[in-house]
Protein backbone atom coordinates (compact mmCIF):
# COMPACT_ATOMS: atom_id res chain seq x y z
CA UNK A 1 0.00 0.00 0.00
CA UNK A 2 1.78 3.09 -0.84
CA UNK A 3 0.82 6.19 1.24
CA UNK A 4 -2.13 8.24 -0.45
CA UNK A 5 -2.80 11.60 -1.80
CA UNK A 6 -4.90 13.21 1.44
CA UNK A 7 -8.61 13.02 1.37
CA UNK A 8 -10.70 15.42 2.95
CA UNK A 9 -12.94 14.37 5.05
CA UNK A 10 -14.21 17.86 6.16
CA UNK A 11 -12.95 21.47 6.14
CA UNK A 12 -14.20 24.58 7.94
CA UNK A 13 -12.84 28.17 7.80
CA UNK A 14 -11.61 28.70 11.56
CA UNK A 15 -9.82 31.84 12.83
CA UNK A 16 -9.17 32.92 9.29
CA UNK A 17 -7.33 29.71 8.92
CA UNK A 18 -8.69 26.20 8.36
CA UNK A 19 -9.34 23.46 10.17
CA UNK A 20 -9.82 20.21 8.36
CA UNK A 21 -9.80 16.18 8.69
CA UNK A 22 -7.87 14.55 5.92
CA UNK A 23 -8.03 10.45 5.63
CA UNK A 24 -4.50 8.87 4.06
CA UNK A 25 -4.02 4.87 3.55
CA UNK A 26 -0.96 4.31 6.29
CA UNK A 27 1.95 2.05 5.65
CA UNK A 28 2.77 1.83 9.01
CA UNK A 29 -0.41 0.80 10.80
CA UNK A 30 -1.89 -0.79 7.02
CA UNK A 31 -5.43 1.17 7.58
CA UNK A 32 -6.74 4.19 6.64
CA UNK A 33 -5.84 6.89 9.27
CA UNK A 34 -7.70 9.99 9.73
CA UNK A 35 -5.70 13.23 10.85
CA UNK A 36 -6.95 16.57 12.31
CA UNK A 37 -4.85 19.66 10.92
CA UNK A 38 -5.41 23.24 11.62
CA UNK A 39 -3.38 25.46 8.53
CA UNK A 40 -3.16 28.82 9.54
CA UNK A 41 -3.79 31.87 7.15
CA UNK A 42 -1.31 32.88 4.65
CA UNK A 43 1.32 30.81 2.37
CA UNK A 44 3.75 28.77 5.17
CA UNK A 45 5.95 27.17 5.56
CA UNK A 46 4.21 27.02 8.77
CA UNK A 47 6.02 25.30 12.41
CA UNK A 48 3.92 22.25 12.88
CA UNK A 49 3.04 21.29 16.19
CA UNK A 50 1.87 17.54 17.05
CA UNK A 51 -0.99 16.67 19.23
CA UNK A 52 -1.34 13.37 20.49
CA UNK A 53 -4.72 12.62 22.33
CA UNK A 54 -5.60 10.41 25.49
CA UNK A 55 -7.75 6.83 25.95
CA UNK A 56 -10.92 6.82 23.87
CA UNK A 57 -10.32 9.97 21.46
CA UNK A 58 -10.40 9.94 17.86
CA UNK A 59 -8.71 13.35 16.16
CA UNK A 60 -12.64 15.24 17.28
CA UNK A 61 -11.62 15.57 20.96
CA UNK A 62 -9.21 17.99 20.39
CA UNK A 63 -10.08 19.91 17.59
CA UNK A 64 -13.70 20.43 18.56
CA UNK A 65 -12.78 21.09 22.19
CA UNK A 66 -9.22 22.27 23.07
CA UNK A 67 -9.83 26.48 21.49
CA UNK A 68 -6.46 25.59 19.89
CA UNK A 69 -6.90 27.36 16.81
CA UNK A 70 -7.40 31.11 18.13
CA UNK A 71 -3.57 30.65 19.34
CA UNK A 72 -1.95 28.42 16.64
CA UNK A 73 -3.36 31.26 14.17
CA UNK A 74 -2.03 34.28 16.30
CA UNK A 75 1.06 32.43 16.45
CA UNK A 76 1.16 30.83 13.08
CA UNK A 77 1.13 27.48 13.58
CA UNK A 78 0.02 24.49 12.07
CA UNK A 79 -1.58 21.94 14.30
CA UNK A 80 -1.61 18.13 13.48
CA UNK A 81 -4.16 16.04 15.69
CA UNK A 82 -4.12 12.15 14.63
CA UNK A 83 -6.39 9.75 15.43
CA UNK A 84 -5.25 7.13 19.00
CA UNK A 85 -5.07 4.38 16.87
CA UNK A 86 -5.92 2.45 13.94
CA UNK A 87 -9.51 1.51 13.60
CA UNK A 88 -11.56 -1.19 12.03
CA UNK A 89 -8.35 -3.24 11.51
CA UNK A 90 -9.52 -6.86 11.71
CA UNK A 91 -8.28 -7.95 15.15
CA UNK A 92 -10.79 -9.48 17.33
CA UNK A 93 -11.09 -8.02 20.70
CA UNK A 94 -9.65 -4.54 19.54
CA UNK A 95 -13.27 -2.97 20.96
CA UNK A 96 -13.67 -4.67 23.71
CA UNK A 97 -11.98 -1.99 26.34
CA UNK A 98 -11.45 1.54 26.43
CA UNK A 99 -8.08 1.35 27.89
CA UNK A 100 -6.53 -1.23 25.39
CA UNK A 101 -6.92 -1.61 21.92
CA UNK A 102 -9.13 0.89 19.26
CA UNK A 103 -8.64 4.21 20.96
CA UNK A 104 -5.48 3.42 23.17
CA UNK A 105 -2.43 2.76 21.06
CA UNK A 106 -0.03 4.02 23.31
CA UNK A 107 1.76 4.84 20.54
CA UNK A 108 3.99 2.25 20.64
CA UNK A 109 5.22 -0.13 17.88
CA UNK A 110 3.71 -3.47 18.97
CA UNK A 111 5.21 -6.65 18.45
CA UNK A 112 2.94 -9.44 20.21
CA UNK A 113 0.37 -11.08 17.62
CA UNK A 114 -2.37 -9.90 16.94
CA UNK A 115 -1.09 -6.52 17.38
CA UNK A 116 2.15 -6.43 15.92
CA UNK A 117 0.55 -6.30 12.07
CA UNK A 118 -1.74 -2.70 12.81
CA UNK A 119 -0.45 -1.26 15.83
CA UNK A 120 2.57 0.75 15.21
CA UNK A 121 1.68 4.34 16.05
CA UNK A 122 5.08 5.05 16.97
CA UNK A 123 6.27 4.73 13.51
CA UNK A 124 3.15 6.20 12.10
CA UNK A 125 3.93 9.58 14.60
CA UNK A 126 7.71 9.54 13.85
CA UNK A 127 7.98 8.67 10.45
CA UNK A 128 5.31 8.55 8.19
CA UNK A 129 2.79 11.44 9.29
CA UNK A 130 5.49 14.45 9.44
CA UNK A 131 6.90 13.08 5.92
CA UNK A 132 2.99 12.99 4.87
CA UNK A 133 2.28 16.14 6.13
CA UNK A 134 5.71 17.88 4.64
CA UNK A 135 4.49 16.18 1.30
CA UNK A 136 1.33 17.68 1.42
CA UNK A 137 1.30 20.75 3.63
CA UNK A 138 3.42 23.93 3.72
CA UNK A 139 4.52 22.39 6.84
CA UNK A 140 8.40 23.24 7.67
CA UNK A 141 9.76 20.27 9.10
CA UNK A 142 12.37 21.15 10.64
CA UNK A 143 10.43 23.39 13.13
CA UNK A 144 8.40 20.56 14.58
CA UNK A 145 6.94 20.19 18.27
CA UNK A 146 4.71 17.88 20.31
CA UNK A 147 2.30 18.30 22.68
CA UNK A 148 -0.44 15.08 24.18
CA UNK A 149 -2.69 14.67 27.07
CA UNK A 150 -2.79 11.67 29.14
CA UNK A 151 -1.79 8.66 27.24
CA UNK A 152 -1.03 11.02 24.56
CA UNK A 153 1.08 12.89 27.51
CA UNK A 154 2.70 9.75 27.66
CA UNK A 155 2.85 9.43 23.86
CA UNK A 156 4.43 13.18 23.42
CA UNK A 157 7.19 12.87 26.38
CA UNK A 158 8.29 9.64 25.16
CA UNK A 159 8.88 10.24 21.42
CA UNK A 160 9.82 13.88 22.37
CA UNK A 161 12.64 12.64 24.76
CA UNK A 162 13.77 9.76 22.42
CA UNK A 163 13.68 11.63 19.09
CA UNK A 164 15.29 15.24 19.88
CA UNK A 165 16.21 16.60 16.57
CA UNK A 166 12.99 15.69 15.32
CA UNK A 167 11.03 17.39 17.70
CA UNK A 168 12.61 20.63 19.46
CA UNK A 169 9.81 21.27 21.77
CA UNK A 170 7.77 18.87 24.34
CA UNK A 171 4.91 19.59 26.02
CA UNK A 172 1.95 17.59 27.99
CA UNK A 173 -1.46 18.20 29.54
CA UNK A 174 -1.73 15.32 32.52
CA UNK A 175 0.55 12.80 31.14
CA UNK A 176 0.74 8.91 32.28
CA UNK A 177 4.17 9.81 32.74
CA UNK A 178 5.68 6.00 33.82
CA UNK A 179 3.09 3.29 32.24
CA UNK A 180 5.75 0.46 33.51
CA UNK A 181 4.47 1.47 37.33
CA UNK A 182 0.25 2.19 36.21
CA UNK A 183 -2.25 -0.14 35.50
CA UNK A 184 -3.38 1.34 32.21
CA UNK A 185 0.57 1.25 31.22
CA UNK A 186 1.05 -2.15 32.33
CA UNK A 187 -1.99 -3.63 30.47
CA UNK A 188 -0.92 -1.60 27.25
CA UNK A 189 2.69 -2.81 27.55
CA UNK A 190 2.40 -6.16 27.92
CA UNK A 191 -0.44 -6.72 25.40
CA UNK A 192 1.55 -4.73 22.55
CA UNK A 193 5.25 -5.72 23.89
CA UNK A 194 4.94 -9.25 25.66
CA UNK A 195 6.71 -9.58 28.78
CA UNK A 196 10.14 -8.14 27.65
CA UNK A 197 11.09 -5.48 30.11
CA UNK A 198 13.76 -3.59 27.85
CA UNK A 199 10.90 -3.53 25.22
CA UNK A 200 8.86 -1.46 27.88
CA UNK A 201 11.46 0.68 28.75
CA UNK A 202 11.75 1.98 25.56
CA UNK A 203 8.54 3.55 25.70
CA UNK A 204 8.66 4.69 28.90
CA UNK A 205 9.46 8.22 29.76
CA UNK A 206 10.84 7.98 33.38
CA UNK A 207 13.34 4.99 31.95
CA UNK A 208 14.41 7.13 29.06
CA UNK A 209 15.16 10.14 30.89
CA UNK A 210 17.12 8.06 33.24
CA UNK A 211 19.15 6.22 30.48
CA UNK A 212 19.89 8.74 28.33
CA UNK A 213 18.72 12.36 29.67
CA UNK A 214 17.27 15.24 28.15
CA UNK A 215 18.53 18.77 27.12
CA UNK A 216 15.80 20.83 26.13
CA UNK A 217 13.28 22.04 28.92
CA UNK A 218 9.97 20.04 29.66
CA UNK A 219 6.47 21.73 30.11
CA UNK A 220 4.14 19.32 32.11
CA UNK A 221 0.58 20.95 33.14
CA UNK A 222 -1.12 18.78 35.65
CA UNK A 223 -4.58 19.39 37.63
CA UNK A 224 -4.72 19.10 40.87
CA UNK A 225 -8.56 17.53 41.02
CA UNK A 226 -7.27 15.10 38.34
CA UNK A 227 -8.67 12.09 39.90
CA UNK A 228 -5.98 9.89 37.61
CA UNK A 229 -2.90 11.82 39.14
CA UNK A 230 -2.30 9.16 42.05
CA UNK A 231 -2.97 5.64 40.40
CA UNK A 232 -1.76 6.22 36.92
CA UNK A 233 0.03 9.39 36.20
CA UNK A 234 2.45 9.39 38.59
CA UNK A 235 4.21 12.65 37.99
CA UNK A 236 6.36 12.48 41.63
CA UNK A 237 8.49 9.80 39.27
CA UNK A 238 8.98 12.23 36.19
CA UNK A 239 10.05 14.67 38.41
CA UNK A 240 12.68 12.58 40.41
CA UNK A 241 14.12 11.04 37.26
CA UNK A 242 14.40 14.95 35.83
CA UNK A 243 16.20 15.62 38.83
CA UNK A 244 18.40 12.84 38.97
CA UNK A 245 19.57 14.04 35.60
CA UNK A 246 19.18 17.59 35.56
CA UNK A 247 16.33 17.77 33.31
CA UNK A 248 14.37 20.79 33.18
CA UNK A 249 11.23 20.32 33.95
CA UNK A 250 8.35 23.09 34.24
CA UNK A 251 5.36 20.99 36.08
CA UNK A 252 2.55 23.18 37.17
CA UNK A 253 -0.13 21.83 39.51
CA UNK A 254 -3.36 23.99 37.90
CA UNK A 255 -5.47 24.47 41.52
CA UNK A 256 -8.95 22.95 41.04
CA UNK A 257 -8.50 21.52 37.55
CA UNK A 258 -9.47 18.02 36.01
CA UNK A 259 -8.72 15.94 33.48
CA UNK A 260 -11.27 17.30 31.26
CA UNK A 261 -10.47 19.15 27.93
CA UNK A 262 -11.76 22.31 30.05
CA UNK A 263 -8.43 21.65 32.02
CA UNK A 264 -6.91 21.71 28.33
CA UNK A 265 -8.81 24.67 26.63
CA UNK A 266 -7.81 27.13 29.75
CA UNK A 267 -4.09 26.24 29.47
CA UNK A 268 -3.57 25.44 25.35
CA UNK A 269 -2.42 29.43 24.99
CA UNK A 270 0.82 28.85 27.16
CA UNK A 271 1.66 25.43 25.48
CA UNK A 272 1.27 26.99 21.82
CA UNK A 273 3.68 29.79 23.19
CA UNK A 274 5.78 27.56 24.35
CA UNK A 275 6.18 25.48 21.67
CA UNK A 276 6.03 29.05 19.24
CA UNK A 277 9.18 30.38 21.29
CA UNK A 278 11.54 27.39 20.91
CA UNK A 279 9.74 26.89 16.86
CA UNK A 280 11.15 30.29 15.86
CA UNK B 1 -44.11 18.47 39.81
CA UNK B 2 -41.95 21.13 41.56
CA UNK B 3 -39.24 23.02 40.28
CA UNK B 4 -36.33 21.15 42.42
CA UNK B 5 -33.00 21.81 43.76
CA UNK B 6 -30.51 21.51 41.35
CA UNK B 7 -28.42 18.35 40.89
CA UNK B 8 -24.99 18.13 39.58
CA UNK B 9 -24.20 16.25 36.67
CA UNK B 10 -21.03 17.66 35.96
CA UNK B 11 -18.47 20.61 37.06
CA UNK B 12 -15.19 21.53 36.02
CA UNK B 13 -12.81 24.49 36.80
CA UNK B 14 -12.40 26.41 33.30
CA UNK B 15 -10.85 29.88 32.83
CA UNK B 16 -10.89 30.31 36.58
CA UNK B 17 -14.73 29.80 37.08
CA UNK B 18 -16.74 26.80 36.47
CA UNK B 19 -18.45 25.12 33.85
CA UNK B 20 -20.89 22.27 34.92
CA UNK B 21 -24.31 20.78 33.66
CA UNK B 22 -27.19 20.69 35.89
CA UNK B 23 -30.28 18.76 35.87
CA UNK B 24 -33.84 19.75 37.15
CA UNK B 25 -37.65 18.94 36.87
CA UNK B 26 -39.18 21.31 34.66
CA UNK B 27 -42.83 22.59 35.27
CA UNK B 28 -42.84 23.54 31.53
CA UNK B 29 -42.25 20.75 29.98
CA UNK B 30 -43.08 17.94 32.47
CA UNK B 31 -39.49 16.31 31.92
CA UNK B 32 -36.04 16.66 33.75
CA UNK B 33 -34.11 19.46 31.69
CA UNK B 34 -30.29 20.10 31.17
CA UNK B 35 -28.79 22.91 31.19
CA UNK B 36 -24.84 23.91 31.12
CA UNK B 37 -23.97 26.77 33.19
CA UNK B 38 -20.59 28.54 32.61
CA UNK B 39 -20.24 30.82 36.47
CA UNK B 40 -17.40 32.67 36.22
CA UNK B 41 -14.70 33.45 39.09
CA UNK B 42 -15.81 36.09 42.34
CA UNK B 43 -19.47 36.19 44.30
CA UNK B 44 -21.95 37.97 41.54
CA UNK B 45 -24.39 38.61 40.89
CA UNK B 46 -23.25 37.97 37.37
CA UNK B 47 -25.05 39.33 34.24
CA UNK B 48 -26.33 36.55 32.60
CA UNK B 49 -26.06 35.15 28.88
CA UNK B 50 -28.26 32.34 27.85
CA UNK B 51 -27.04 30.42 24.47
CA UNK B 52 -29.72 28.59 22.00
CA UNK B 53 -28.77 25.43 20.24
CA UNK B 54 -29.69 24.52 16.90
CA UNK B 55 -31.31 21.05 15.32
CA UNK B 56 -29.64 18.04 17.05
CA UNK B 57 -27.75 19.29 19.48
CA UNK B 58 -27.78 18.84 23.20
CA UNK B 59 -26.78 21.18 26.09
CA UNK B 60 -22.81 19.64 25.39
CA UNK B 61 -22.32 21.57 21.86
CA UNK B 62 -22.13 24.96 22.65
CA UNK B 63 -20.18 24.29 26.05
CA UNK B 64 -17.64 22.02 24.63
CA UNK B 65 -17.11 23.65 21.20
CA UNK B 66 -17.99 27.25 21.22
CA UNK B 67 -14.60 28.21 23.09
CA UNK B 68 -16.83 30.86 25.02
CA UNK B 69 -15.38 30.70 28.65
CA UNK B 70 -12.33 32.48 28.03
CA UNK B 71 -14.55 35.19 26.85
CA UNK B 72 -17.10 34.97 29.73
CA UNK B 73 -14.45 34.64 32.07
CA UNK B 74 -12.92 37.78 30.82
CA UNK B 75 -16.15 39.85 31.02
CA UNK B 76 -17.69 38.73 34.36
CA UNK B 77 -20.32 36.86 32.63
CA UNK B 78 -22.59 33.80 33.02
CA UNK B 79 -23.64 31.62 30.01
CA UNK B 80 -26.39 29.37 30.36
CA UNK B 81 -26.89 27.04 27.37
CA UNK B 82 -30.22 24.68 28.29
CA UNK B 83 -31.19 21.72 26.16
CA UNK B 84 -33.01 22.09 22.70
CA UNK B 85 -36.10 19.68 23.65
CA UNK B 86 -37.38 17.55 26.56
CA UNK B 87 -35.70 14.28 26.15
CA UNK B 88 -37.40 10.88 26.80
CA UNK B 89 -41.31 11.92 27.37
CA UNK B 90 -43.59 9.54 26.12
CA UNK B 91 -44.41 10.85 22.80
CA UNK B 92 -44.26 8.28 19.70
CA UNK B 93 -42.11 9.77 17.29
CA UNK B 94 -40.49 12.39 18.65
CA UNK B 95 -36.88 10.11 17.65
CA UNK B 96 -38.17 9.38 13.86
CA UNK B 97 -36.26 12.71 12.68
CA UNK B 98 -33.84 14.81 13.07
CA UNK B 99 -35.66 18.37 12.40
CA UNK B 100 -38.86 17.65 14.07
CA UNK B 101 -39.23 16.59 18.47
CA UNK B 102 -36.13 15.62 20.19
CA UNK B 103 -33.98 18.27 19.63
CA UNK B 104 -36.16 20.32 17.65
CA UNK B 105 -38.18 22.11 19.66
CA UNK B 106 -37.94 25.53 17.69
CA UNK B 107 -38.53 26.77 21.65
CA UNK B 108 -42.15 27.38 20.79
CA UNK B 109 -45.10 26.37 23.27
CA UNK B 110 -46.73 23.55 21.23
CA UNK B 111 -50.96 24.02 21.16
CA UNK B 112 -51.04 20.61 18.78
CA UNK B 113 -51.61 16.99 20.50
CA UNK B 114 -49.32 15.07 21.50
CA UNK B 115 -46.81 17.81 21.81
CA UNK B 116 -48.38 20.09 23.77
CA UNK B 117 -47.96 18.21 26.84
CA UNK B 118 -44.31 18.44 26.73
CA UNK B 119 -43.15 20.74 23.96
CA UNK B 120 -43.58 24.06 25.97
CA UNK B 121 -39.80 25.59 25.45
CA UNK B 122 -41.10 28.81 25.17
CA UNK B 123 -42.39 29.26 28.75
CA UNK B 124 -39.31 27.15 30.17
CA UNK B 125 -36.59 29.82 27.98
CA UNK B 126 -38.36 33.26 28.68
CA UNK B 127 -40.25 31.88 32.57
CA UNK B 128 -38.84 28.65 34.46
CA UNK B 129 -35.26 29.06 33.27
CA UNK B 130 -34.53 32.20 33.91
CA UNK B 131 -36.25 31.78 37.90
CA UNK B 132 -34.40 28.54 38.43
CA UNK B 133 -30.85 30.24 37.67
CA UNK B 134 -31.78 33.02 40.10
CA UNK B 135 -33.07 31.20 42.41
CA UNK B 136 -29.76 28.75 42.98
CA UNK B 137 -27.22 30.58 41.32
CA UNK B 138 -25.93 34.32 41.52
CA UNK B 139 -27.12 35.58 38.38
CA UNK B 140 -28.62 39.15 38.32
CA UNK B 141 -31.51 38.97 36.37
CA UNK B 142 -31.97 42.11 35.69
CA UNK B 143 -28.96 41.87 33.00
CA UNK B 144 -30.17 39.11 30.59
CA UNK B 145 -29.05 38.74 27.22
CA UNK B 146 -29.73 36.04 24.73
CA UNK B 147 -28.11 34.73 21.73
CA UNK B 148 -28.45 31.30 19.80
CA UNK B 149 -27.60 29.60 16.55
CA UNK B 150 -29.11 28.36 13.84
CA UNK B 151 -32.31 27.12 15.24
CA UNK B 152 -31.62 28.88 18.17
CA UNK B 153 -30.31 31.93 16.20
CA UNK B 154 -34.13 31.91 15.85
CA UNK B 155 -35.08 31.26 18.94
CA UNK B 156 -32.72 34.09 20.33
CA UNK B 157 -34.52 36.32 17.69
CA UNK B 158 -37.92 35.73 18.39
CA UNK B 159 -37.27 35.12 22.56
CA UNK B 160 -35.32 39.06 22.44
CA UNK B 161 -37.82 40.60 20.23
CA UNK B 162 -40.96 39.18 21.93
CA UNK B 163 -39.66 40.53 25.78
CA UNK B 164 -37.01 43.20 25.22
CA UNK B 165 -37.71 44.13 28.66
CA UNK B 166 -36.26 40.82 30.04
CA UNK B 167 -33.31 40.22 27.60
CA UNK B 168 -31.51 43.41 27.11
CA UNK B 169 -28.72 42.01 24.57
CA UNK B 170 -29.92 39.92 21.52
CA UNK B 171 -27.64 38.30 18.97
CA UNK B 172 -27.69 35.26 16.80
CA UNK B 173 -25.47 32.93 14.45
CA UNK B 174 -26.65 31.64 11.05
CA UNK B 175 -29.90 32.23 12.70
CA UNK B 176 -33.28 30.77 10.46
CA UNK B 177 -34.60 34.15 10.21
CA UNK B 178 -38.10 33.38 9.07
CA UNK B 179 -39.13 29.89 10.08
CA UNK B 180 -42.90 30.27 8.46
CA UNK B 181 -41.06 31.26 4.96
CA UNK B 182 -38.42 28.00 5.07
CA UNK B 183 -38.91 24.00 4.89
CA UNK B 184 -37.28 23.60 8.52
CA UNK B 185 -39.96 26.03 10.37
CA UNK B 186 -43.21 25.16 8.18
CA UNK B 187 -42.31 21.93 9.34
CA UNK B 188 -42.14 22.17 12.84
CA UNK B 189 -44.84 25.19 13.21
CA UNK B 190 -47.05 22.71 11.45
CA UNK B 191 -46.48 19.79 13.43
CA UNK B 192 -46.54 22.03 16.96
CA UNK B 193 -48.69 24.39 16.44
CA UNK B 194 -51.22 23.42 14.06
CA UNK B 195 -52.29 25.45 10.46
CA UNK B 196 -52.90 28.71 12.45
CA UNK B 197 -50.82 30.97 10.59
CA UNK B 198 -51.91 33.56 13.75
CA UNK B 199 -50.39 31.11 16.13
CA UNK B 200 -47.17 30.98 13.58
CA UNK B 201 -46.84 34.54 13.14
CA UNK B 202 -46.00 35.22 16.84
CA UNK B 203 -43.08 33.05 16.72
CA UNK B 204 -41.27 33.99 13.59
CA UNK B 205 -39.13 37.13 14.17
CA UNK B 206 -39.60 38.56 10.50
CA UNK B 207 -43.56 39.08 11.48
CA UNK B 208 -42.82 40.15 14.77
CA UNK B 209 -40.41 42.83 13.73
CA UNK B 210 -43.27 43.83 10.91
CA UNK B 211 -45.62 43.95 13.55
CA UNK B 212 -43.98 45.79 16.40
CA UNK B 213 -40.67 46.81 15.80
CA UNK B 214 -37.49 46.63 17.74
CA UNK B 215 -36.24 49.44 19.68
CA UNK B 216 -32.32 47.95 20.31
CA UNK B 217 -29.72 46.50 18.15
CA UNK B 218 -29.70 43.12 17.00
CA UNK B 219 -26.56 41.67 15.73
CA UNK B 220 -25.76 38.53 13.57
CA UNK B 221 -23.32 36.58 12.00
CA UNK B 222 -23.60 34.28 8.98
CA UNK B 223 -20.85 32.52 7.24
CA UNK B 224 -20.75 33.29 3.45
CA UNK B 225 -20.02 29.61 2.73
CA UNK B 226 -23.02 28.04 5.00
CA UNK B 227 -24.84 25.67 2.77
CA UNK B 228 -28.54 26.43 4.64
CA UNK B 229 -28.43 30.34 4.22
CA UNK B 230 -30.95 30.33 0.83
CA UNK B 231 -33.00 27.58 1.43
CA UNK B 232 -33.50 27.65 4.98
CA UNK B 233 -31.99 31.28 6.77
CA UNK B 234 -33.29 33.65 4.47
CA UNK B 235 -31.79 36.80 6.22
CA UNK B 236 -32.79 38.72 3.43
CA UNK B 237 -36.19 38.36 4.74
CA UNK B 238 -35.02 39.80 8.16
CA UNK B 239 -32.75 42.97 6.49
CA UNK B 240 -35.97 43.54 4.85
CA UNK B 241 -38.76 43.52 8.04
CA UNK B 242 -35.11 45.38 10.04
CA UNK B 243 -35.41 48.00 7.09
CA UNK B 244 -39.28 48.74 6.91
CA UNK B 245 -39.47 49.32 11.13
CA UNK B 246 -36.22 51.02 11.20
CA UNK B 247 -34.64 48.48 13.23
CA UNK B 248 -30.95 48.55 14.05
CA UNK B 249 -29.11 45.02 12.46
CA UNK B 250 -25.94 44.56 12.32
CA UNK B 251 -25.96 41.76 9.82
CA UNK B 252 -22.19 40.61 8.85
CA UNK B 253 -20.98 37.99 6.33
CA UNK B 254 -18.01 36.29 7.26
CA UNK B 255 -16.36 35.27 4.34
CA UNK B 256 -15.34 31.62 3.80
CA UNK B 257 -16.91 30.36 6.85
CA UNK B 258 -19.71 27.52 7.20
CA UNK B 259 -22.74 26.84 9.53
CA UNK B 260 -20.31 24.84 11.57
CA UNK B 261 -18.91 25.65 15.21
CA UNK B 262 -15.64 26.82 13.87
CA UNK B 263 -17.59 29.50 12.76
CA UNK B 264 -18.82 29.83 16.12
CA UNK B 265 -15.53 29.63 17.96
CA UNK B 266 -14.44 32.09 15.46
CA UNK B 267 -16.66 34.65 16.22
CA UNK B 268 -17.98 34.35 20.13
CA UNK B 269 -15.72 36.96 21.29
CA UNK B 270 -17.36 39.77 19.57
CA UNK B 271 -20.83 38.26 20.65
CA UNK B 272 -19.86 38.00 24.21
CA UNK B 273 -18.20 41.78 24.12
CA UNK B 274 -21.81 42.76 22.52
CA UNK B 275 -23.43 41.53 25.24
CA UNK B 276 -21.02 42.45 27.82
CA UNK B 277 -21.46 46.43 26.36
CA UNK B 278 -25.15 46.21 26.60
CA UNK B 279 -25.36 44.44 30.48
CA UNK B 280 -23.31 47.06 32.25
Amino acid sequence: MRTSVLATVESHRCFGGTQAVYLHNSESTRSPMRVGVFQPEGEGPFPVLYFLSGLTCTEQNFITKASVQRYAAEVGMMVVAPDTSPREVDIPGADESYDFGTGASFYVDATEPPWASHYRMYSYVTHELPKWIAQHLPADIHRQGICGHSMGGHGALMIGIKNPDMFRSVSAFSPICAPMQCPWGQKAFQGYLGNDAQAWAQYDSVELIKARGYARELLVDLGSDDPFVVQQLKPELLQAACRQRNVRLSLRWQSGYDHSYYFISTFIKDHIRFHADRLR
